[in-house]
């Protein structure tokens, strides 16, 4: 019998040369983390498989590595672990658990590989590093223009110039949908719809949406707010603070009166005032498209590209 | 339904204060171990099942977690991944794969955690790190001393000064099976067993072995032989020196004639000679029982306690 000696599919093994570059690399991340005083945290590889279940969406699930119960239970097939799948949903459930021992205002990093079992045809590994960084029990625009700054300043001193931080607020999605005249039952999965404007673009998106339970009518209305309301999405051309201004101001218009998701698109507006003169600036455009993990986060996100 | 917030059993969260106890730890650790000429090395944390199965005896091959397959075959309840169970097969599987790309003599270390479905009623984490450091491609004594002294100076560094490295040499144990009358068939099993000497005592192995097919006569001449010819294994009162002089008086006198053998107590008395001016000196202590791992070590292995 031919022994395999390769790594498992969509793994890799970390030679000397591997592991230092790797080194330098997480060394610069956490050395500026540290410096705007996100403290380090790190939870197991392996969960229950109930804390991880249901939290991805559908196609989450499938991604999952699940664990075989062990002993007696073995033949039965049945999993009751699995492999940590990203590093937020660990970090809720360790925020549940230890809320005594954590500070009020919690600024964390984690960085720790995270396992998804994708096919490694599409040039994705099985096996990757996630650097995350969160700020938990504040919703002040100073701690998240912090995070933007800090996000910032690691990637430039990794020598990344050509990057840009998206940034949206979970309120004014959740009014904009209403707006458009989507039931809340149907929410999640309009954001899960939304969040692939980038690769689906406006026709995509606009079936996905449909084949997602939602009317062609109310579809059609949202995709109008966002492509042409809002011309900050899809044009790259133009640069970032005009397009931050323009969509700020169709924001404050359509959203006028309704003070609470004001205080939302108020709440962006501030954050990118704070960063003007941080290594941020010119660098986080507002993009009502980012929708990802809005299942579990009630305020600003972002995403770098 | 209430939701289970606690880290799955047997694994635990390390809020920032562990972090940084356990990054100062590996910290020190690496820094001695790269001063030595020990180069970092890491793997994946899944492998493909095959290449774990059947290396860690039955008891090991139960306490391995296992991944069920994706996809169409999730239900059939196969598991085609398992986690990292240790460092050693991962490090054999990379020698293996890698060895275009390696030096021809290779100084690893590696650091990574494994994962073992212990019950955690017995005071084990099943999931813990691993701090492994070998050197491969020599059997010089000058190689292995360098790791006795590396070691000691780590634990040393850590604050520790109770600790002994039991030594002892892959072809003296099967010298003495084979003078004890064990066949070679039976060696494995033999090895298992005298590897629980410090746990369950000569009465428990001798028990062990006949239970594994030894017959009562060799499993009687094997136990004398370690017992009484050589009396440094079972007391802790006398000093490492003087025990070491007389474990290798008696093996030369033994082994007279037989070079093969004969080479290997004189390996390990040469790496006592290396060791004598390291900070490995007075810490290294030949123990015939010490058969751990033998299915993939042919030469002088250690271990510390």
């Amino acid at each position: 019998m031919a022994v395999r000696t390769e790594p498992a599919r969509g793994m890799r093994d970390f030679l000397p040369e591997d592991v230092r570059r790797r080194e330098y690399v997480i060394g610069i991340i956490k050395r500026v983390y540290e410096r705007y005083g996100f403290e380090p945290l790190e939870t197991p590889a392996v969960e229950n498989i109930d804390t991880l279940m249901g939290k991805y969406g559908e196609e989450g699930n499938q991604l999952i590595f699940k664990i075989l119960k062990r002993g007696e239970h073995e033949a039965t097939g049945q999993a009751d672990l699995a492999l940590r799948y990203d590093l937020t949903v660990p970090l809720a459930r360790v925020i549940a658990h230890h809320q005594s021992d954590l500070p009020r205002l919690f600024k964390r990093y984690q960085i720790q590989p995270v396992w998804r079992a994708d096919r490694p045809a599409r040039g994705r590994f099985r096996e990757f590093h996630q650097c995350d960084v969160d700020a938990l029990g504040s919703t002040s625009p100073v701690v998240e223009a912090e995070l933007c700054a800090a996000v910032s300043e690691a990637l430039l001193e990794l020598g990344f110039s050509d990057f840009v931080i998206r940034i949206n607020h979970r309120r004014l999605l959740t009014r904009l949908l209403n707006v458009a005249g989507i039931t809340s039952e149907l929410h999640s999965d309009a954001l899960v719809a939304l969040d692939k404007f980038d690769k689906l673009g406006k026709q995509g998106v606009q079936e996905d949406l449909t084949r997602r339970g939602v009317s062609e009518e109310a579809a059609a209305r949202l995709l109008f707010t966002f492509t042409e309301a809002l011309p900050g999405i899809a044009g790259e051309t133009e640069i970032v603070d005009e397009l931050n201004a323009r969509t700020l101001a169709v924001l404050e218009n359509q959203l006028d009166g309704h003070s609470y998701e004001y205080d939302a698109s108020g709440n962006l507006h501030e954050i990118l005032l704070l960063i003007a003169n941080s290594p941020a600036a010119g660098r986080v455009r507002i993009d009502l498209s980012l929708a990802r993990g809005l299942s579990y986060y009630t305020g600003a996100i972002m995403e770098i590209n």
